[in-house]
């Protein structure tokens, strides 16, 4: 038996080049929406409801008695609760809650794996990166790591992530895809300082998120495995 | 007035989200249809007409009296006279013709520019890269640079042709868009030894060449200034 496969999938347009049926799919947001997802998940939260609007978020938050949380331009979205940092849900908060958070590249990203048949998809982010690489190598798996990126464009952050879990898991995978060795090799240029790394680039959500005050989220979002779970994404929803 | 921009498509699949129109495209197909382009427009080519099919090549052929050329697994085309190869496009051979050449992501990439509107399509490989940077230099008008990629998938080699010219123009240019920094990045990392950066990063058109006993050819398309030309793509023909 050979290894099993490892391919990247730089941008949800992407996606369908890849044979994602049998495949483990990693999705992975880095700023925000994966990072978050881990931290509630980490403090306690029964689950993280991923959806793709702020009307079904307010929807669900009225049928289920949950906590709604999202943003649009940077602050919390009208009619809904809280904002999608993970300073805002500490385990005093969060545990054993249920949280609706509204993502847009992220949860369309979640939709399509599912549609397209994936033996089962996690989400990944450098919060509980040991996690999902440890997972990986465990299930001996085709592995499919799938970037959010931005409305359709590649992203530095997400890609630096394929590439961090690349690095560690390259001997454990057969990788014959040129986008998985270009996400190793940023990684190898990044992974001394990730946050200067994106600042250096110009990268986009550093601007935008720094615009809004974010510098915290940004470095907290670039931690290694300071929550380290397993999220799994079963029946729309996201559980450890 | 501020700097004109510049973006990176990293696959066809992604030319959609950039706005095109009024800007100049330059087309990247390093292994090998815009380096052969190249080449033959240097040695003389009156003109390079590519086209998506066999089928096209060979009706063309017929109907003006010139080259066809064109591979299907390594192998010149059935009903084609000739292959891929810079090498089979001398001067003394070239010179005045005509070429059509079959080719499937370059062609692909060329059309989808021109339905979009793009103000100007060049074409640009190793072998002419100062003719493309001095140009877009002079142009001083927005610039995207399409790789042609694999069947939509990202490419190594278009990648690092994407990166040589962001690291040469990057302060002529306003530059927000993550694909351009990590193709610079890539280029960064392989600009030392550009067929060494292929080979040791595994790059899927290295492999496929190889097969088909290429690395002369290889070499050849990551030569830099060699062929310097600059394409224009005018009626859907490449001239000078």
């Amino acid at each position: 038996m050979g290894k099993p496969t490892l391919y990247t999938s730089l941008s949800p347009a992407l996606l369908h080049l890849y044979n994602v049926r049998d495949c483990i799919v990693v999705v992975i947001d880095i700023l925000r929406a994966t990072s978050t997802i881990a931290t509630a998940l980490y403090n306690g939260a029964r689950e993280v409801i991923p959806v793709d609007s702020v009307e079904k978020c307010i929807r669900l938050g009225k049928e289920m008695a949950c906590i709604t949380a999202g943003e649009r331009d940077g602050q919390i979205a009208e009619g809904l609760q809280y904002g999608n940092s993970s300073f805002e849900y500490p385990r005093e908060f969060v545990q054993g809650k249920i949280l609706v958070l509204t993502t847009t590249n992220g949860t369309k990203l979640l939709h399509a794996a599912l549609a397209k048949g994936a033996t089962e998809i996690i989400t990944g982010s450098f919060l509980n990166f040991s996690s999902v690489c440890d997972h990986l190598v465990q299930e001996n798996r085709n592995v499919i790591l799938a970037c959010a990126g931005w409305k359709d464009k590649v992203n530095i952050e997400d890609t630096l992530f394929a590439g961090a879990v690349i690095s560690k898991l390259r001997d454990s995978f057969e990788i014959n895809c040129d986008a998985s060795y270009m996400s190793a090799c940023l990684y190898q240029e990044g992974q001394q300082n990730l946050y200067d790394f994106l600042k250096n680039n110009n990268a986009s959500h550093y601007h935008r998120l720094m615009n809004f005050g974010l510098e915290k989220d940004i470095r907290h979002c670039l931690t290694l495995d300071i929550a380290s779970v397993l999220p799994y994404y079963i029946n729309e929803r996201l559980v450890i």
